[in-house]
C-alpha cells in the first residue's frame, strides 16, 4: 500500500498518525500489527487513524490502535500529537467521548475528562477507601483505565510493577505508577503500563498520579510531573476534569513503498 | 534538519539509509544517536550513510553507524539493502574493503570476504583448535568480527548468550551463534550479538555458522540458514570468500521535519 503518514511523539510516547479524513483508509488488524512493528514496519506505541467526525461539535474522529491490532479508547499523549498536527485547537471525538484541546506557548493541552474514584468503577475486587488500598498503601482511580499510584521510589517500578499489575485486587489488571513527591507542585513518576511494562511516558498515569496525590493532600491541584523524557503539567480542575499540558513533536513524514 | 531517508530491512535487521552522494550529509554522533532512537527518532539497528567512493573500482562508499554513534566496519544485511536500493549490482566500498554485490531472482548477494580461522586473528585469549574451543565445544572464526558457534538448541541463546559473550576466552568479546543442524544443507540459527543481545537476524553470524559447520564437516559449502524472520543462503566458496544471499526490503521513504 502507498500510504502517507506522520511520525510523532509526546515525551517519547510515539505514534504513527494516518489521515483518513478525505481519502478513507481501511486497515486490517494484521496491517496495523505490521505497521507498528519496529523492525519490519514503521514502529510505534500506537497507530492513530483520523476519520471524519460523526459528532457536529467535533473536528475529527480519532481512533487509537495498539501494536497487537486491538483498538484503545483514548490516549492523552496521542491526542496532544493530533491537536498539534491539525492545529486550530481541534475538538477530538474518541471512543471515550469528546476531548477539547488547545495550544499555548508551543505546548498542547488536552482535557482528559473526570476521573472515577469509586472502587467499583476503577474497578477493584473489594470495597475499600481508594485513597488507601490494602496494597503498599497505594491510591487508585480510573482515567478511563485503572491506575494505582504508589508513593515511593521510581526505582521500585522495575521490581514491583509486574506483580502489582496482576494483583488480585485489580480484576482488569492496572497501570502502576511509582510517584516521588518532590514538592507540593512537583512529582517524579515512572509507570508500569498494563500489558506494556515500563514505558517512557504515560499521560493518563501522570493524571492519575496527580489526582491520587491531591486526594492524599500531598500536592496542589496543578503539578509538574517529570517522566523519563520530560515534563507534563497536570491540573485537576475544580469542575472535576483533568487537564494535561505538554509538548508534541513531529519527527518525520513518510510514504510506505 | 530536513533530511530525506529510506527505511529498509534484511530479515528484520533494519536500517535508515541516507544518500549523501550528491549533497554531502554530515552527522554528529549525537545526531546519529537521535536518528537511531526508536521512540524519539526514526529507529534502526544501524544508520547507513552513502558517500562518493574514493576507490575507482567502487560505485559508492558505504558507512555504517551503530545506535550509540560509533562507526562499524561492515554489515552484510545493510550491504544487501544498499545494493537493492541503488540497483545495477554496485561494488560497495567499506572500511573493511570492497564488497561486490549482485542480484538474482529478487534476492541480493554480497561477498563477505574470507573468514579468519587462526586463534590470534579471531581473537581468542589462548592457543587452541578453533574448530573445538574449550567452551561448550564451540567453533570460532572471524568475519571481520569474532564469532563463536555452538551446535546446540537455539533456545539456549537466551540463557547462555550473555555469559559466553563475556567469557575470558574472548578478549574482544564475541558474537555467539546457536546452530541446530537440520540437514547437510540447512541450519537453524539464533545469534546473541556482541553489545546488542538477541537479534532477529545476524548476517555475519549466519556466515560464521556455515564456515564453522563446514570445518566440522556437518554441512555442505552451500547451506540455507533459517533465522527468526526468514532465510539466508550462505556459500563458502572454494576460493575462500563467503557469499550471503537473501531478501532486502524497502519499507518507506521519509523526510525529517
Amino acid at each position: 500500500m502507498s500510504l502517507v503518514f506522520t511520525k510523532m511523539h509526546g515525551l517519547g510516547n510515539d505514534f504513527v498518525v494516518i489521515d483518513g479524513r478525505t481519502t478513507p483508509v481501511t486497515l486490517t488488524e494484521a496491517e496495523i500489527r505490521a505497521l507498528c512493528d519496529r523492525h519490519l514496519g514503521i514502529g510505534c506505541d500506537q497507530l492513530v487513524l483520523l476519520t471524519p467526525p460523526t459528532d457536529p461539535e467535533a473536528d475529527v474522529f480519532v481512533r487509537f490502535y495498539n501494536p497487537d491490532g486491538s483498538e484503545a479508547g483514548a490516549c492523552g499523549n496521542a491526542s496532544r500529537c493530533v491537536s498539534s498536527l491539525l492545529g486550530n485547537e481541534p475538538v477530538l471525538q474518541t471512543q471515550n467521548g469528546l476531548l477539547p484541546t488547545w495550544q499555548e506557548n508551543g505546548l498542547i493541552t488536552v482535557s482528559m475528562g473526570v476521573p472515577k474514584l469509586d472502587w467499583q468503577e476503577i474497578p477493584l475486587a473489594q470495597a475499600c477507601d481508594t485513597r488507601h488500598l490494602p496494597l503498599y498503601d497505594a491510591a487508585a482511580c480510573s482515567m478511563g483505565n485503572p491506575h494505582a499510584t504508589l508513593f515511593r521510589s521510581i526505582e521500585d517500578a522495575a521490581t514491583l510493577g509486574d506483580a502489582l499489575e496482576h494483583d488480585a485486587l485489580f480484576p482488569e489488571r492496572a497501570n502502576i505508577g511509582f510517584a516521588e513527591i518532590r514538592s507540593r507542585t512537583h512529582i517524579r513518576l515512572r509507570v508500569w503500563e498494563r500489558g506494556a511494562g515500563l514505558t517512557l511516558a504515560c499521560g493518563s498515569g501522570a493524571c492519575a498520579a496527580v489526582v491520587n496525590a491531591v486526594r492524599r493532600d500531598l500536592v496542589e491541584r496543578t503539578c509538574v510531573v517529570t517522566m523519563e523524557k520530560g515534563d507534563l503539567t497536570i491540573t485537576w480542575n475544580e469542575d472535576g476534569a483533568v487537564l494535561m499540558t505538554g509538548p508534541a513533536t513531529t519527527v518525520f513524514t513518510g510514504t510506505l513503498v
